[in-house]
């Protein structure tokens, strides 16, 4: 065929990191390496309930098209949580309903990016972003990040030497894929200079609400008094991916055009699994369930934590995430994640090298380890192997 | 603010239709406005015993993410599906599945559409299609259409002035607006031309399975030698709309694009939706539903023909569909269907003018009908307050 596609395709290109864990999903497999809740704890039985009430209740209004923003109820739940948990002041009239928080992330691209477009972000970042705003042919500058979160002063000197910068990607809570928290200090810091020079900012926080311990943060978008920050987050951590519910908060004339770019993309978001978790948070306790998988997940962290401090040479590092589901690992300098994720293979133990999560690449020896959807006594067996392999190539 | 959307956001833009057609959401008027198929044939019994048998069996891989291509038996079944019906010989490795084939439009959008690619597409077409295209920038052109489809010499005579054309878009099956078919002639006239030439063409066809009379014709993908044809479809109209389950069939090379950028914009679609469809079909009879369907909808058909010969004026002319839900009324010239809405809506009744039909715009005296949404004693009283309005400028 002669055929050409979008210029954009030159840069989409299928991962081989992807090809390589496709491996991965055999049985005998222990693989750090997918972003998966764990399963079990999902709410099946409660959602079989939910499901025969709606469909009996509302089930031509629930299979019918609905309208582009979403179900009013939920966008009214939604904000009600935010504003107690995240500290914002928004109304149902700041959501839009999307297909998972990847939809969000798409239709910001669609919204704001031109081709040539810069776009500031974490370094490293969240990889399916990177995938999501790449299609639209942005440029990214990673901004120097440490434990706290961006470096500001490093923002400041970005924000200076460029002419125009079309917007900010961050993930403050439990950052994919470092598990890092910015610090409250770092938080209003940012939101100072933001405010100053008027960048819209999404501010991603799939993970915020899986806190294991100290208080919840204040959202970015608690500290916005321009009306910049854009907050998006899911329902596909807390409650489960299947339903592919996420949503965009952000001030009112943002949401109007998200609407207008989210009715060409898919018209509308399937409203019955917007009634589901609604009707869900109308009959049971959606915190004590939330409760549970922090409970399950503080485990597993620990558990990865302790096997790693016991079993990991002088010359590694890794982070202590204080929630969500991600740890990073930096290797010595001269150590290839890329020929550790081969080695490793050949012992059915798999993880995400860190190469694909920093936009302009060039940065090999790092991984991210992901323990949500293991037991805790797999990730013991599997963090050993993993030590084993890293000793064997430190030798 | 002082944020700057992208370019695309300027052509992108709240129609002033939409908003005018709002009020019809009230209770008293008679809307020939929506697309929507009759939620009273629902399979909402069904669907709730599906329901419950997927959660039971196979809940937590139900609720978990999933593969970007999509469910594989719902996939098989598809393939099946259209091999019987529409003459094709695709299997589950040329199926993707999206969100409603509202998606397929954008994410072929994506797929093929720089800035100022042109495209080409019958005149009127799709309003839909028209805003999804929208959002990579190209420029239309509208192809001369009669009651057989596109007319081939002037397709040849663009396609000759043109250097280079970047994809065709049409709905040979009950067209929406039009509710006309292309002839088996005209469907190898065109494939003719489209094999010499080189060019992908999207067959947009989600009412093909709602024919009220003689037999489906083959699909534009039976007749592909080139693999240039790409299948576009959707369970919202045999099925319901608020699962949200579309799918693309094209070549395999066609489909790991379209895989590729689906990844980035949504990841996945609702596997547990994509289940339910399937075990649906395992355990009912899906031909007799869309049996059922189609003879409602044919009846409706009948009487909204039969009231607009009874009742229209000398010089108003409207189509006979053999199948899907739309009508098209063509005033003569001097009349604005837009000014006729707005006497319509004083009587509460509405339709959409079809002006937003035409991608370039300026064709200002007709509208299309919808018929699959109302009681056949309302279709009769609306078109009678539709005809009076008409003789009322008439005159």
């Amino acid at each position: 065929m002669a055929v050409t596609f979008a210029k954009r395709m030159k840069t989409l290109r299928a991962s081989e990191i992807r090809e390589i864990l496709k491996i991965t999903q055999r049985e005998e497999v222990l693989s750090f390496a997918g972003g998966l809740p764990a399963p079990e704890l999902f709410p099946v039985e409660e959602l079989k309930e939910i499901s025969i009430r709606i469909l009996e209740q509302m089930g031509r209004e629930a299979l019918q098209y609905s309208t582009t923003e979403g179900y009013k109820p939920l966008r009214e739940k939604i904000a009600e949580r935010m504003n107690r948990k995240f500290k914002t002041s928004v109304t149902a009239d700041n959501i839009v309903i999307t297909c998972g928080s990847q939809q969000a992330l798409d239709l910001s691209g669609k919204l704001f990016l031109d081709e040539g477009d810069l776009v500031l972000c974490e370094s490293p970042t969240y990889l399916a972003a990177i995938s999501a705003l790449k299609a639209y042919g942005p440029r990214f500058i990673e901004v120097p990040t440490d434990d706290q979160g961006m470096i500001i002063e490093e923002l400041e000197k970005i924000i200076a030497a460029q002419k125009s910068i079309k917007l900010i990607y961050v993930i403050p809570d439990f950052q994919n894929p470092t598990g890092k928290t910015w610090s409250l200090e770092r938080r209003r810091d940012f939101m100072k200079l933001i405010q100053q020079c008027d960048i819209p900012v999404i501010e991603d926080n799939p993970y915020g609400e899986l806190r294991f311990e100290n208080e919840i943060l204040p959202s970015l978008k608690s500290m916005d008094r321009s009306g910049n920050v854009i907050f998006t987050s899911t329902f596909s951590k807390t409650f489960c991916p299947g339903l592919r519910i996420g949503w965009v908060a952000a001030d009112a004339e943002f949401i109007e055009k998200y609407v207008l770019v989210k009715q060409g993309t898919d018209l509308c978001t399937s409203i019955r699994s917007q009634m589901e978790i609604s009707a869900y948070m109308d009959v049971f306790d959606f915190e004590a369930h939330i409760e549970k998988l922090v409970a399950v997940y503080r485990k597993r962290r620990d558990v990865m934590v302790e096997e790693l401090r016991k079993t990991m040479p002088q010359g590694v590092r890794f982070t202590h995430p204080q929630g969500g589901l991600f740890l990073w690992v930096e290797l010595p300098e001269h150590i290839k994640s890329i020929d550790l994720l081969h080695d490793c293979l050949k012992n059915n133990v798999a993880f995400v090298p860190g190469d694909s999560f920093f936009p302009n690449g060039g940065v090999e020896n790092t991984f991210r380890l992901n323990y949500s959807n293991m037991s805790e006594e797999k990730i013991i067996e599997g963090i050993q192997r993993l030590s084993q392999a890293i000793k064997n190539v430190m030798i």
